[in-house]
């Protein structure tokens, strides 16, 4: 099984990062490789970074078809190029956040998102009219630690801590769903903190790791994307960039 | 990984059955264990004989935690059982109705499920409104031969694609998700038989396969049912059966 | 008029209890009866004892109709074994939450069901899906009396008082319901409390003798449930407790 | 128990008409009285026409309230003037279209209203979103017979039957609605109608006597609606007609 | 482009009024006519009220389509007659909450309106599941002035500003509406004190300059209300007021 | 009034189109100004295309902004780039779509759209939920022309007729919204087709020039998208195509 997982972002670093983000969860037999984008922003935090960044993440999953991986994961809980990209392959192509959402709402009645900024709530959204799974959730917070600043890990292990408390207790949240891709490998902690606090019984879902998983049972079974949801795009004349 | 199906119904030849129907999909470092109910009804068509399962079914599933099994399944889109035992247990339960409903829309916008006989649908209906997922089904349908009467595979086979195709054409279906677990194993033929009627790319879900995967994928990562959704039940007094 | 009230429990006491709650609404012509479970749980407070109990449930349902009773009422808001006895039998069968939900809606834009235990929260939920009335519904608040402990009565108006006044003022509710068939009898009561404290005009739905009221309607003019959602079980063989 | 129908016309004939509609499910102790409007017009079959009889079924049922009567009954499906009226008294003012869709909601999945008139059919549709009951709607339909046309009795059966027949089989219907109070008193020939077309067990509500039975059920129990939905109005200038 | 301006109210002094509130956004081509009832309320604050209000409001609309007016607006967000008229005309009947509500949709996720008193939020509440915007309204709030207080501009704006602000501070609001057209000609004011609180690029809506604009936007290409929608009525007696 | 057409293409010959399309409705003091892209696709018919076009789409809007312009429209009904502009700019950037959908609710019960292409309808399905009026969508249509063979006007003109009669007799629609910003103009030539089969009352929505009209009401009075919603991007390096 071979997942390759594509990194909206033109940032070096994030490639080492990916990969210790996605292997923990993979079963042995899976490998997961990772490639960053030529082309894009250093991060996304904005629609207009995600349509900046779309067309070279629909490119490297043209291209991870072609080197036979056996599906895709987009790291990044916008799910930037996600769809398009399924109209243009055959293998699954994972989106972070709809994957968690379902999942979460399959353990529990109500699941609560925590992700980075305040500012990022908004564009977090649009997910639950598109999923369909809007009445799923309890409330969407935010530990308000920037992306670029999310590698003191205590500190934010403890703001998630913190928000997953309260969503449980003034939300009414019965499953946590971190909401992004870069608080990978901080669920048992969480977990471990939510204990502390008396609230025991909460799952708490990596979407990152999650989404590995999700890949390995699709492909292991030959399950992917309908192609009347994503057909083909016609052949035509484009100036590309 | 150990996994326990515990399948609704005291006749005796289901058990092989069964273990066939489950196996295929799984890892090979996955052990697929079949027990049956020692009371209850030969099969499940109504409501009625779910009422007449459930007490059993959940004995078996709490037997299987106590056998240190990783997940459970129980093997009946009806889903008898499944939400009173996740109160009594902490591996996770899997509802095959639920999971192949949820990933089937992860697949697609819209999905039709193929049942048995007309009279199952409106039992099959509740799934719509305690998912949340009553807008991404496109329409249920029967292919009207009996649970008993099921093992003529090839009509069996046939009527699924036919039924499948209208789907697709008349309801706007872009996924199919088959309406009982007696159809495993059934999947392919049906992709193939859409195919030879020009309907490519339409993903057929095998409920049963599929929920072993999703077993496997959350027991692998720890993830089980909330128990604010399903808190344990206190102690008191039993008349048991 | 005959209406048999089913108490889902094997303590005695509750016959008596039983039919002092639901006698005092019923018409000088109908007659009350009442019967408990032969096996079962002493209470319901989980979905795992709803299984336990639904088996006899639905006997007792069956043994009304030979009877020649003319309505039956399940004498829990959890309404266990409700839709399969109404399988099984041509008289209605009465749910008492979804009763009280509909009845609810008609008398005001939004209702709060104020129920015994926290725990019990979750597993109200399903009726708000279920019924199709999930927006009618402003909040589920808990009194917090174990259903064992509701015989003090004092205690008990005076927290339902409380818990419907903060209904009303906190979450917008127009309407209370009772959320536990034991809180029967204290509708007047509770309503009064909410005068004193300055809030008018709020109806208070008690559950069970609203069920005997809707019971008396339904049987007066020969409607009963539909066949088509819940068709008679086939005949087969059932390995019985 | 003294229950009043307002018919929202000025047609005389109604009157006698509407006893003979109303009397037949009362309770042999409920005293059914009936008045016309004294202003407006001859039969409501538009939005237009409702706004011409709204001021005087305002007038008729704060005068109803007091003449001691229990609760009121507007006979028109359109429920001209039910929702002012609430706000100026505080006995019940019963709804037929919603009561008919509220208790259809609770004996099946889905209900077929069958009403007079194509044009009728868009003004019928406000019920859906208004109840929060759009979803238990499995079609709207017409027999096509004018309301003032509607005393063939036999032509109006056999219509009604023809599209009952086609709500269940095209449409899945589990319950038919009659659309027009006018069409009190047929149910039972429809439903006899439906089996000798092989259709059983699908209950007929007619809104009329149902709108009895369920006022004649909160009268019994003093519940009305709220006045948090339907405040008091105000004291200010009013320029009558 | 003839717009007319229909104000239920029988108060001379809202005539003068209403041309001042509603002029200010229309275009120089534009002519702004208002016309009061000749029978109804001093002003609309129930729904009693607007069904004293109806019937003139409807023949105020159909002599403003025989004067030759290009479109109407009724000068109340309980839009009372606008469904009505629309049989009798064939030019657009403008109904200023709804108008308002779509508007806002389309320019941010949610909105809140802020009316006049608290007794308002009942009547306004219809309007979610009536034009299905449910759930974009994030709160309905209000000023607690009475309509004919409302002269104190200062002290309006002041409440407008301070409600305007928790409702995006507290209920998530992304977008203002004011709930009474008595409110015309604040927006700026109040957005001007929401960026004094440190809240910018929320948009605040004037329902009636907004509705004027609506109405010149529909009558420049020639669109009005569909008549599947609201057909015109038959001919039929009526005793009229 | 300035505003700017983003046609999203790199075909020449779609400038003077473009031109000629949005001024009809235009007033005579507003200016319509058209640009192409310098890179991106022919024409947009994925997702796929879509992920092509933005960049440049929201460097077009950014530069109009700068220009001077009052208000943007993006000419495709997929409205590609348009809420990612919107956090680059503070003047309105309309969406056709969603300014179609919104105002066809206004006017009617449900509108079916009529598309170019079947493959366009799954792209076109997720306005639905983005929008909340997944429940006014009577059906999603298609006269199956492709884009750039949409020139021969005659053909185009009869098959929107026919596909929006069977629109109404089939699907219930009361209003018909163009699917495609390329069938500018043809809006009075159906609303004639469908008289001459006598379906007459039924707006056709032009949404190209109905976005003209909403683009100059919301400038006119200042009115731009929420700033809550659609925040400003932080700063950050970005390796540009």
């Amino acid at each position: 099984m071979k997942i390759r997982v594509v990194i909206p972002s033109i940032t070096k670093e994030f490639e080492a990062m990916g990969l210790e983000q996605y292997s923990p969860g993979a079963r042995p037999d899976t490998e997961i490789s990772v490639t960053l984008l030529d082309r894009g922003p250093a991060s996304i935090e904005s629609r207009y970074e995600e349509t900046i960044a779309v067309p070279d993440i629909v490119s490297k999953i043209v291209e991870a078809e072609k080197d036979g991986v056996d599906a895709v994961i987009v790291d990044c809980m916008a799910e930037p190029g996600v769809q398009a990209a399924r109209e243009m392959v055959s293998i699954p192509v994972i989106g972070t956040a709809e994957t968690a959402m379902h999942v979460a709402s399959m353990l529990g009645h109500r699941f609560s998102v925590i992700t980075v900024l305040d500012r990022a709530i908004p564009r977090f959204e649009r997910h639950g009219p598109r999923t369909g799974l809007s009445r799923q959730i309890a409330s969407l917070r935010a530990v308000n630690i920037p992306v670029l600043e999310m590698d003191d890990t205590k500190r934010l292990v403890k703001a998630l801590t913190e928000q997953s408390a309260m969503a449980v207790r003034e939300d009414g949240a019965h499953v946590i769903v971190f909401g992004c891709t870069g608080m990978a490998g901080m669920a048992q902690a969480v977990e471990e903190g939510l204990k502390q606090q008396g609230i025991s019984g909460v799952p708490v879902i990596d979407p990152a790791i999650l989404a590995v998983k999700v890949a390995e049972a699709l492909a292991d079974i030959g399950l992917s994307h309908s192609k009347r949801t994503y057909p083909k795009p016609p052949e035509k004349e484009i100036v590309a960039y």
